[in-house]
């Protein structure tokens, strides 16, 4: 009760072009801390407020882009629940187990293709590893955060933005199957009733993944990690500039969940997000909609208009 | 799934000495507003961005302190199924159905005494009042925040602290009954093993209710109110001195939950706070333990001692 | 001694095509108060912790603009001695002394044209008016700031940046005759000689007024206003978009002065600047200078590239 | 013009009990910069935004305290007139010029006692080290704020507050000879003529130097650091608690300046301040007067009461 089920997005895996400036950026940049390599040489990260071994996974690839995005769910028992109301929902396809170990410290993964076209993965066990949160020891005591903090040092990753073409058949799959909630939704077409963008919460988050309407496959806009509030993200500007990163769009707010941005790119032009704010999800809270005639101030509520990069400009 | 069983803390009924100061202080300095009142004289009030008709209820009494707290639970069937655990617990007393209609605009309320004599309610249905959400229309094309706010303007009522004896049994049920996780706790005694302090969770908040062992049944620490920014809570401050209401301590940052924070007292001496940041919460995040020699920082982590007035003080 | 001569820019006159949308522009959207209209429909305006009668000068006109820039000088007989200095200087033109009262509440003002075609004023009075600094009365026992402040409520108009052609002859004007240091200057060309960019100091700001070369004379760029933090910058933004206020650029950095700015335009097409931070100024500190290949980096500091508009809008 | 004879608080020169947790204390947990030591075991330190090569000077002797502050004039002629003048002011004693070299990369100092018995120098020469204000190179293209700062990271030494009894005289001193603006006094006694407290400025800020009358000659309050937002006070609390600093009070706002604040003790109880905010100063601008009955509110805006410690405890 209170969380259960999906609890969060458990990790993302990002495909780079070359994975040394990957990890100049990822690591010296953003402030991920690596937490293990393996063999096929993929590379594990994890943000400073996470507990678990990892969120992010890095491999070396010739295309940018997302292999796949991974949810922790709050048992084995529910994996496998989840997992056959999945396949029996008649939305999905791909499936398969990976074994417990085919990433460190992680017990088996239910693996799908969603209706969009995007690689999803269930699992329920990852170690906690060291001693997280900032603590003097193992969770004693902590200081609030901790020292030794490098470059713009999100607390957590936080959410994707991904676009395909399904929509429907997605966010049926999210919200029927596997309890998310509509936390926000943009509608377009003649008589307003076209989905065009799907903001899904499984938590008090304004959202944990979202989806907008494209007409591609397994397309990936970016993965965003969480800061502490809207000063970090002018600090955040500041250290990409300062590293010469690529900034897409911000500081700025969404009108959508209000948060306040700032969008950049990896080195193999993967988006990236770092934000603070929004509001306090609740699956009982009235969903809001976005009219398409207001869809530039959905987006960047400041300029009110999508900047070019935001709609065509994706891995 | 995802958030299911008890949503959040929904209202809290706060006992004051007379109404025209109190209400001065929770509409024009605090900045909730005003949504009913009753053939009793009870003033029922919400925070901006709160979608339910009331959180906070007041009422005319010759002592201060907390007449019960509220729980919203996700339907009408977790109502019957929970009340029906809470009796089987063992735990509880003094168990009442209190009619749809007795609060404005919500339906019926389950009621009950918890081991530390602190009178909670739990209830699944009140309506959703108004263009809220700072919204231009319902729920469409919304500002990040609302027009016209005054005082000090929380955007939600988040938690309560409680003082009581049984803080053993208060505990139990929070957790095996009504499906709560323990984020923090403070521990003492010879060996370490004497819980004082509970820091209760049934969302991604690092606490939605938390109870302080003191020999004493029944005692009301402070209701909090939840702000966006740390410079929100000088605002408070300045807000706060300028109606010359009588601070507690703050602005300052806690410990435990990591929050920023004020207190201070209502005109009949009830303690309120306002509140921004924390972390994340999730049910299989290590729960974080603070020893008693720590005490004074885990409550106010700058002084790093407890002012006399948070143990002392409370109605 | 320590500040004397020219203290401040202590007015800019600016001409709006319609009195009323200006109105409700630099009221209720900025949020500076009317101190006073005259006989030729002038309208003037202060911000909050101004404690002078007026700094900003509206005016109806076929054509937006500024029409002249005032600065306050510490007394009559310096304001004699630095008009004879103007006149002696060969720098200048049109010289003129407009009548006290012309203003009102303001003494004589010694009026002159500059090299780079820009109209500038000296006086040395102007009344104080009402409770300023948000005091319960005349300047006893403050609060920080006033109660029942509306928009984005900015402190004090700060500065204002100017186009012209003779930079040279500008600079050598503000520097040698009317005591300004250069905090920050701009040098482009083959051998990095050509200056053309000018950010001048009367005080410990990091500018009170600065100068871009371009092949124009008298050419307004922006006139900008104080805010005490990066939050409220976010804020301005906010309130902007509300009144769908045309946002120029923004929330950003400036590389030039370290300044959070937002840039937007009145209904005139008049620019306007709401900025914060910045370092102290000191007439002994060595002069920043920026090269023009990172010409970009120090206008707009994240994004690193000049928007069109900032070269090409102006009025 | 502009900014001309006193410029700024230079250097403060305090006496610690021990060098080595006083330099633990000044450069790790505040973050200032060691730039030298001299044979006499005296180290200079400067905070990382300040051009000049040292701001904060560290003596090592049985008792605490204050040993003097020095004042950067404009030049060595206005070192000589303003020497001369402080001389035949008949306020001051104890005239001594210290010899060029005497502080690394400092010109010759003239030394003197004003009135409330605390030893005061003015100097117009010290050299400007290194590559300041995070610049790539000297002084071009720079960063907003230089990588690898540690600690709290003030930019500049601000100000000090002093206690001593002949306030009239001091106060005196500093505003006819040497061209400080009262900025905001405190005023008490039965028909409220007496001033206890005076805030003096010689720039822009509410304070370079401020007294407090108490029957003492020569005594230290608090050193103060300057810090860029409200965000970095919280931060800097933070800092203090992880290395179990003595806070004294905050963080809170000043009614006085209204900065926003914390105190704190060095190991051997000196007290510093770090600070925000505050207003920009003018010497035309009304003065702010504080009467004895609102002082709480004037030194602690939202405790509205002194805490005890700060008229008790000195150096």
């Amino acid at each position: 009760m209170a969380l259960s089920g999906v609890l969060r997005p458990g990790h993302v895996a990002i495909r780079v072009l070359e994975m040394e400036p990957a990890l100049k950026h990822y690591v010296q940049v953003i402030g991920l801390q690596e937490t293990a390599r393996d063999a096929q040489g993929r590379v594990f990260l994890k943000a400073w407020d996470e507990h678990d071994h990892h969120s992010v996974v890095l491999r070396e690839a010739d295309e940018a882009g997302m292999d796949y995005m991974g949810w922790k769910v709050d048992s084995p028992a529910t994996l496998k629940r989840l997992a056959a109301q999945v396949e029996a929902s008649g939305l999905c396809s791909d499936f398969a187990w990976i074994p417990a170990g085919e990433h460190p410290a992680t017990g088996e993964r239910f693996r799908f293709t969603i209706p969009t076209g995007h690689v999803m993965e269930l699992y329920a066990e990852r170690e906690v590893i060291g001693n997280c949160c900032g603590t003097d020891g193992p969770d004693v005591n902590p200081t609030p955060w901790p020292d030794g903090l490098t470059g713009i040092a999100p607390s957590r990753f936080d959410h994707c933005l991904l676009y395909g073409d399904d929509l429907d058949g997605t966010v049926k799959l999210f919200t029927e199957v596997l309890g998310f909630g509509m936390a926000e939704q943009v509608m377009a077409g003649p008589d307003g009733k076209l989905m065009i963008g799907a903001f899904l919460s499984c938590s008090n988050k304004a959202h944990d993944v979202a989806f907008i309407r494209q007409p591609v496959k397994n397309k990936f806009h970016h993965a965003s990690f969480i800061l502490g509030s809207w000063e970090q993200v002018l600090r955040a500007g500041d250290i990409l500039s300062r590293h010469k990163t690529s900034i897409d769009i911000g500081p700025t707010r969404h009108g959508i969940t209000r948060g306040e941005t700032i969008y950049f790119f990896d080195p193999s032009g993967n988006r990236n997000e770092v934000f603070s704010g929004g509001y306090i999800y609740y699956p009982d809270k009235p969903v809001i909609t976005w009219t398409d005639n207001e869809l530039g101030a959905a987006i960047f509520y400041h300029d009110r208009k999508i900047n070019e990069a935001f709609l065509s400009v994706f891995t």
